[in-house]
């Protein structure tokens, strides 16, 4: 199997962390998403969409999406477990990781896509080579939804050290990966959100926060 | 535990086929979206997101999405799967489930929110009782999105009755809620795409259509 990655990119980075998490190696493609490496027909060839990361196992059966990728690993190796050990568990992960998913990550790239120049046909990830322009709206809504999820997540984490259960799941993974990635449009964690801010520290803190 | 429901929205629908293709039953409390009953302080109380569907378990842990909650009944009630049946089918089941339902709901939703009298102030769900402008630019990126959404629909339909495996899964269900959902703008099946209205047609005749 190849992971088709991006090393500065947000979502490739969820996976990496995951398999860090669970010790898990897998053999990495590089693919410049900035310079527009996967839209190109290279890559376009291996995925239509141009989305990133791509796990493509040996048969050719491809997986697009982060948390498809996640899953099928979570199976194979079951330990250890990072989304959640019980049923209600893993729905409150399922609930959770998505809410960081719309309200950290996308809301960021309405951000972040929404006023960079490199994406100004690329409003949103996943339309393959086919222009989609910018909408300068999405800037603010945007902000106003990391707003919310800066609030929340300092709600949750007053309330216990980790977002799902006893310890790090992958709604933390990606709530952490969503904070990286808006401090891009300067935008960071609240000076008042101190349990944020010592949860992000601890996240920051592992090993798998590098991978 | 509770079902908050709203008969007539696309996504408490989705939970609602599912649940008939696997034959459960759960009570269920009736909530108005259009006239904003899910943003009332009644509901507010139950989920402060505002979204449906929303599942309450007996001792209050709350699934407010839907995937989770149809993750948690594939737990509980491993047959008929509709989830996938082998780790690889379950990462596609993702995968496709989750490109229908941003390919084809949510960009159903910003063509439909974007453009609704009722929605000018709730440009995305989610927000609680936040006022979120309409940005009438997401009508045409949803139009867009739509249409390359009917082209991959007909291309895969046309190699294989199902989106994932041998029979109906949660794939299916997403995209065919969202295309009855799009009906709600005047957009609809190509008149080309037969693969995708056959299967459409088979899916309406099915008793859990009407759940």
């Amino acid at each position: 199997m190849k992971l088709y990655d991006c090393a500065m990119a947000p979502n490739p980075r969820r996976a990496r962390i995951f398999l860090a998490e669970k010790g898990i190696e897998v053999p990495k493609v590089e693919i410049n998403i900035v310079d527009g490496e996967n839209l190109g027909p290279a890559f376009l060839a291996i995925n239509p969409r141009g989305l990133l990361p791509t796990l493509v196992l040996d048969d050719g059966t491809r997986f697009d999406e982060v948390m498809a990728i996640c899953r099928y690993f979570e199976e194979l190796y079951p330990w250890r477990p990072l989304l959640g050990r019980t049923p209600v568990e893993r729905a409150l992960v399922e609930c959770l990781q998505r809410k960081a998913e719309f309200e950290g990550m996308i809301a960021g790239s309405e951000v972040f896509r929404n006023q960079h120049p490199k994406f100004v046909a690329r409003s949103i990830p996943g339309g393959g080579a086919q222009p989609i322009p910018a909408i300068p709206g999405l800037v603010d809504r945007g902000r106003q939804t990391l707003a919310r999820f800066f609030d929340w997540l300092e709600e949750s984490l007053t309330a216990s050290p980790w977002l799902v259960g006893e310890e790090l799941t992958m709604a933390d993974i990606t709530a952490f990966c969503a904070i990286d990635f808006v401090a891009w449009v300067d935008i960071g964690i609240p000076d008042s959100h101190a349990a944020t801010r010592r949860w992000h520290t601890r996240l920051a803190a592992r090993p798998s926060a590098s991978a």
